[in-house]
Order: structure tokens, then sequence, then C-alpha cells
């Protein structure tokens, strides 16, 4: 955990806060903290600061909390991800926020099993942990914004507009010759919106309903990966591409 | 599973092999193939090729295989990386062998606790089935080279030269203004070598070491990621800017 993320109603007025449970562990233990002592905070969705340790006893921990006076911009790259196997999306949750997505939109394919939507993974009460954990990994604080849609068709024609305006629209393609630098590098795009599918592809429906709302499709090489080593790579790729 | 490889003692002279215990129920029950039926197959280190079912049993199949007159090079990306926490190697060994490397240079260094190299993820059976299953993910038939280093100095001063000859080197260094895409857009590597440090990063040493024997540093960005994340995106870049 390199930054302690607090909900804005666990501070006082005066700033102050009391941990308890994990996170006092974390800083008692782990960290080792003694009064006097900082370390790094951040306010979910707000500023980074600092936390000083002004009282400790053996299990929770007071922090006076100064932040920053400005808020990091949300990540500029938003995932449109074909809903994977639990199994893998729960692998997915902590890595998307620590590489950094503005929003995870979550939709069915054709080659989506229906059951998939049944996990309790698509619980909140399941990702948001685990989103959190990984912007404490990379010291972020804006939370993604994740919804499920269930027709991919009503997605496309009717909500992506609103959901994600003015976003470069890129599809990772298996198999396509074309490259995701190569898209990229001739476009000075401010937020990208990555379309990546189900472990089979997206059928020939899908590609076409994509590139006909805008979306270039690229390839990344021959292999074929497991969905969550593509997303890695691709957010990892798109991130270079437009820093 | 996208392709089954075969080791080749597996195979009688006439080129049929007998599949039996997970191999066979993949090819049975997974794939649902009766004879004549093709499937993809691969022989490990050699040539891609096609199994043609020519006998079922309940538990096991036979296939008739014919294999390309030529083998794919092995993968241009070596990967040079200190020893993770094992939990976090045993998820990396199958995503490495699927994104492609040539071989995996596993290393010492300051801030690698020594009880990470009693671990089993260490064992050629532990590792092996690991990156086999990485290699029928990305239809692969290049086993990585695995070699584990326990002296950095050593290895960066008297070995790398000899397991890496004619590499462009590349360290990644958080917080490096300059980027990997810029470092990798002017040359035109034939291999590249990928050095990943440790959690906390390398020591000053060891980044002068590096430095002093060929490698150029890069950041990539200033999010802090775990060593599982880190080394997939990177490589992935890597991948796409010398493709």
């Amino acid at each position: 955990m390199n930054l302690l993320l607090l909900e804005p109603d666990q501070l006082s007025a005066e700033g102050v806060i009391s941990l308890a449970g994990p996170q006092a562990r974390h800083v008692l233990t782990v960290l080792g903290t003694v009064p006097g002592d900082e370390v790094r905070v951040g306010l979910l969705n707000g500023p980074l600061g600092r936390g000083r340790v002004v009282a400790t006893r053996d299990d929770s921990v007071d922090l006076l909390c100064t932040f920053d006076s400005t808020i990091q911009e949300p990540p500029r790259v938003d995932l449109l991800l074909a809903l994977p196997r639990p199994k893998v999306l729960r692998r997915l949750w902590s890595q998307l926020a620590a590489l950094g997505v503005g929003q995870i939109i979550l939709t069915n394919a054709a080659r989506v099993e229906r059951n998939y939507f049944d996990t309790h993974v698509l619980t909140a009460a399941c990702y948001r942990p685990l989103l959190i954990e990984g912007l404490q990994q990379a010291r972020d604080t804006r939370l993604p914004s994740v919804s499920i849609h269930r027709q991919f068709r009503v997605l496309v024609e009717d909500d992506l507009d609103r959901l994600a305006p003015r976003a470069s629209r890129l599809a990772a393609h298996p198999g396509d010759a074309r490259t995701i630098a190569d898209v990229l590098r001739d476009r000075s795009a401010e937020r990208v919106l990555l379309a990546v599918g189900p472990e089979g592809g997206w059928n020939d429906f899908e590609v076409e309903m994509l590139r006909a709302h805008g979306f270039v499709t690229a390839g990344l090489g021959t292999r074929t990966l497991r969905t969550d080593t593509a997303c890695v790579a691709l957010i990892a790729l798109v991130h270079e591409m437009i820093r």
C-alpha cells in the first residue's frame, strides 16, 4: 500500500481521522509509525495529502490530515470490456485501477456466457475494495466508475456518446495488421475509449457496429492473450502513446 | 488452450501420438472432436502443425501429426527480473510465456528478500507447466529459458554478455521522465533485454551498475505498479515498439 485512501466521511471537521481495523494495523505494524511520523493519504475522489500521527493505541491510530489544494485529473483512458469469466474479472479490478482508467464499461457480447452476469464479482461490495486496493498501489484517488450493460447494441447505439463523449475510439481486434502505436501516433487524443472483446473475439456484427460508431480497429501482434493479460498490455500501451 | 503442445518423445516414428490424461480430456471433451477432425498442435521448441484424430477411446485419443517445415523465431525480448514475491511470480510465469520472452533471467537485488529464493515456485516442476500453459494460450512452441542468479553484480559484470549478446539494454526505472517509446523509437533493435527491478525499485548502486553496462533507463509514467502488472505492461510495450 503506497497511499492510505480515506472516505470523506471518516474525517472530523478538524481534519482528524481515527483509523481502526486493517488500516490501523497497516499504519502501526507495516509502516511502524510513532507519533510525529507522516504517512501519505488521499481522499477518495479528492486530493492527495499527508497524515501526521497524533495518537496511537493498541488497535487504532489518529492522523491529522492536510490535503493538496488541487485534485489530480482522472486517467485519460476509459475501458469498454466484454464481460470476462468471473475468475479473470476478479484478478482485473485492482490492476485496472492501478493502471488508471476513468471508467469501466462492461458489456455483453455474442461470445460472453450469460451466466457471467450472475457473479458476485460484479457487485460493488466485491469490486470496490479491489479498485481501492489498486488506487492505493498506484497512489491515485480517482475511483473508476463502473457500469454494466446487458445489451451491446443498445450500449453502442444509445449510451456510449453520453458515457464517453469526445474520446478517440479504439477497438482491439486480434489479427488486425494495424498497430495501436500506429493508430495513436497520428492523433492528439485527449481521451481514449478502448474496447476489448471476449476471449473468442468480437463477432463480425459487433466489429461492424463498433466501426460504424467511430471505433478504429488495431491488433496486438499474432499472439492470443488471456483477457486480463491483454487488458493490462493494451491499457499500458494506450497510456504510453498519449502521454 | 489454443494449441496442444507436445513433447518430442511423445511421438512415434510414424508421427502418431497417443494422448491420455488432461490432454486427452481436452481434445475429447472441451474440443469435442471425433475421428477425422483436426486440432492445432506444436512440438515443444519445434514447429507448429496439425493433428488429425485417428482413434478415440473413453480416456485416450490418437492423433496423426504433420508439422510445418519451419520453426518460429524465439520472441525478441528477454527479461531480467529482480525476484518478486512467490505469489506474484506464480501469477507471472504463464503470462510471460504468453506475451513472449526468449529467456527469463531472475536475479537478487538489495530490495529482494532472501527467503524468496527458497520457494518451490522457482523449481522447474512448478514453473514448466505454467510456461507451457502460456505457450498454449499464445500458440507458441518456444519455451523460455530460465536462469536464477543470486549475485546481481556477478550476473551483470560476468554473465550478461554471454546470456544476452547483441541485445539493446533497457532498464525500467520508476520516475524516469524518458519514456520507453522514446528510447525504442530511435533504435532498430533486433533484440531487447528488459530489466525490471523489485517492488521498491533498484537502489542507486544497482542503477549505476546497469547504466555502466549499457542499460538505458526509462519510466512508465508516475503510477507505482505491482511487479506482475508492470512486467506485462513493459513487455507488451517493448514488443509493440520493435514490431
